[in-house]
């Protein structure tokens, strides 16, 4: 899917006055599909990454199911008896980027299993710390994207953006953003006449959060991190 | 209750580089019990008001519950029908704030409905924008403090912390401190012999949630704002 | 509004072979909402209620925001210092029925306030046992409706639903039903036009609901209530 | 570990008047963990399949994570691209079971992946109808039990038995136990010195949730299911 863009849209990224050309974004699509398989999810990624795109971010969408992530809570699981891990090299990618977007689909109103792997993934590595003494995800901004056809995109993202605050991410205002039809059973959101793709509500939450997460990550990078002082938990006992 | 700060949290505050000065932050305890009631969710409150105090941010503590405020989903409902609303008081309070952390207890695992009011009361403002024709809560930082005596303090951190980022607050890492004894029944916070007060990851928490709300609140006081490009809703359509 | 059955709605009505006459069903509509204003939730209950009606079921629908309720978790808030509390005659009302209905609207993803002050106000009678030594809301049968224009049905009903199979309700299965259109703001379920009152995914899970409620309740009922064996607060020490 | 009931629990066993010999339970127990490593979920799903099995029900616990489950939604995704996929085995299992039980442990306050995972997968078998009409999963009596250090017991409790209600269990009262200690990191469930195999309020939810399965169970199986009236999906046009 090719987004088109908006008067507004357009505007906002050829008057855009600030530079994030050093800024990277990694879109983590937690769909239960692997690649090449549709998902509906990454279409809507896609609008947020061709913004960050056009100004100039580097950035990657990855689908976890694709590779032979293990189950666990530990930074590798192939020291904890697992034959294949292939997170640690995931992993890398999330400390490269100054932005994360997560993105799921809805099941029964929850957001996917491979989601709540990603999650739990992400906070094996939440103890260590940076070179300041903070948690190692401090400095860089957090938000989400969530699809599904019925119900329950604000569930999904109260957990995906508690879990990532959690750990040390920043999360900007407005820092979710999704598409679902009427209540029920029906199409999806790149279906052929679902609506989504031309849901105003829709495009304007995901031009508000592609926005707010570029501020917010360049006034973290601006400032070297989010000041260490209060918050170094090398100092704490 | 006087709380008692450790070594560390004292060096924080005898060597903040910081100055602070000019912010205020309201601290908005949801419980269900009336001044002058024990409120425990009050009493951790108080330790963050303290980290506050002593870098001269000005703070108040106040209860919605002491007050007549309406249910209801605008602004002044003493505009639809209710005889008496209280909310537009608070609400300047709310305005006049940087850093804005909701308290609540924990009923049946859900935050109170003392706070589940006015969440939909902070709502009601939402759609105004502010001079730079962005939501009036941009600006903004969030945070929560929650207390039980047996299970839900993520849950109800979710919920709050999901409500002020979709109205325009910025979260801040680990935005969230609470504590809660073993599963069951048991004593709450303040009550003697419950551990609480005493708890060592309560009081961390709690001193990194303070701290990271006024880094978070002095870089967008800094910055006059988030910057007002790609999120100004009074440009889109 | 009146609802129009359709022909499966109808035949079941006709044809149903079980005798529902000695029991009650209690709707407790926790919209924001003084009647008379429009509350689009009851008229959603409404076709539950139409169905239970003609079955001979004794029917309520009460909104407990027209009434003084006290914020609490006392049984009765006037021995703790209140002017008012109405709860108590509201109480009554779900002791004699044998079916509770929960209606909310949702905001910011929620259920509502006054849902959650019901909650709170239930979970407080919730210590009391029955005749069996039983808690007091065994032998019951629990339900939910919920609406909004945007998003959160499954959000709310895992509330309401956890809160009554917690304090002793039978929880049928797919004992909730709710309407909500297209992500965004839209119209809601009354308004002219909204589709509805026609969704057929709702209508469906409506009449499931009701029918299984029905169910659950007569076969309670019939082997009064859930047998006290294994589960006797009165005997556990 | 060997749970050592106390006297009421005994009794309730020695004193039963009812037969459950021709019922079965299912335990699917979600740890992250692959036999045999300890799982303490296991240790506290132990207790409830004690006193099942001291009144003849048949029970089996069974870990999804040691065996192949594909990430779907689909019943068997070896039809939809898939090289492996256990889950049909497992279904079978649950087909064959009046009473379900999940257990899950807590990882950031949500159910863990493997849960989530199970979750789907059963939601992609609850289209099927039974022999009358129903959804297939009518007729049966669904639990859980969540174990963590933290917090979180409730809100993994909402989400596992929301699922279970929608695709057509029947949720007991008080169908979920589990335990937690105090805030903060801290000892798990089985270790020495937790205090959670002591726990008075984790003993007797556990206990009742137990009977309360097997009293729901019974009457269903007397009743020859949910009476199927009102909610047969096959005659909903």
């Amino acid at each position: 899917m090719q987004h088109t863009l908006n008067d507004i849209q357009k505007k906002w990224i050829d008057e855009n006055p600030y530079d994030f050309s050093d800024l990277k974004a990694l879109f983590l699509n937690c769909t239960l599909k692997k690649t090449p398989e549709l998902s509906h999810t990454e279409q809507l990624m896609k609008l947020s990454q061709k913004i960050m795109e056009a100004v100039d971010v580097e950035t990657e969408i990855l689908r976890p199911v694709d590779h032979n992530v293990a189950f666990g809570v530990y930074p590798d699981m192939t020291d904890h008896g697992r034959d294949k891990d292939a997170w640690p090299g995931i992993q890398k990618k999330v400390m490269a980027a100054n932005i994360l977007i997560i993105g799921t689909p809805i099941w029964l109103g929850e957001k996917s299993s491979v989601a709540t792997m990603v999650t739990e993934r992400l906070y094996s590595y939440s103890g260590k710390t940076n070179e300041h003494g903070q948690y190692s995800y401090y400095g860089r901004a957090g938000g989400c994207i969530v699809t599904g056809n019925e119900d329950g995109v604000k569930h999904c993202s109260m957990s995906v953006l508690y879990g990532l605050q959690h750990i040390g991410f920043t999360i900007p205002p407005q820092a979710d953003a999704g598409w679902i039809g009427e209540v029920g059973p029906g199409k999806s959101y790149a279906d052929k006449g679902s609506g989504g793709p031309e849901n105003d509500f829709t495009n304007r939450n995901t031009t508000f959060m592609t926005w707010n997460l570029l501020h917010t990550a360049r006034m973290l990078a601006d400032n070297n991190g989010l000041p260490a002082h209060g918050n170094q938990r090398s100092l704490w006992k």
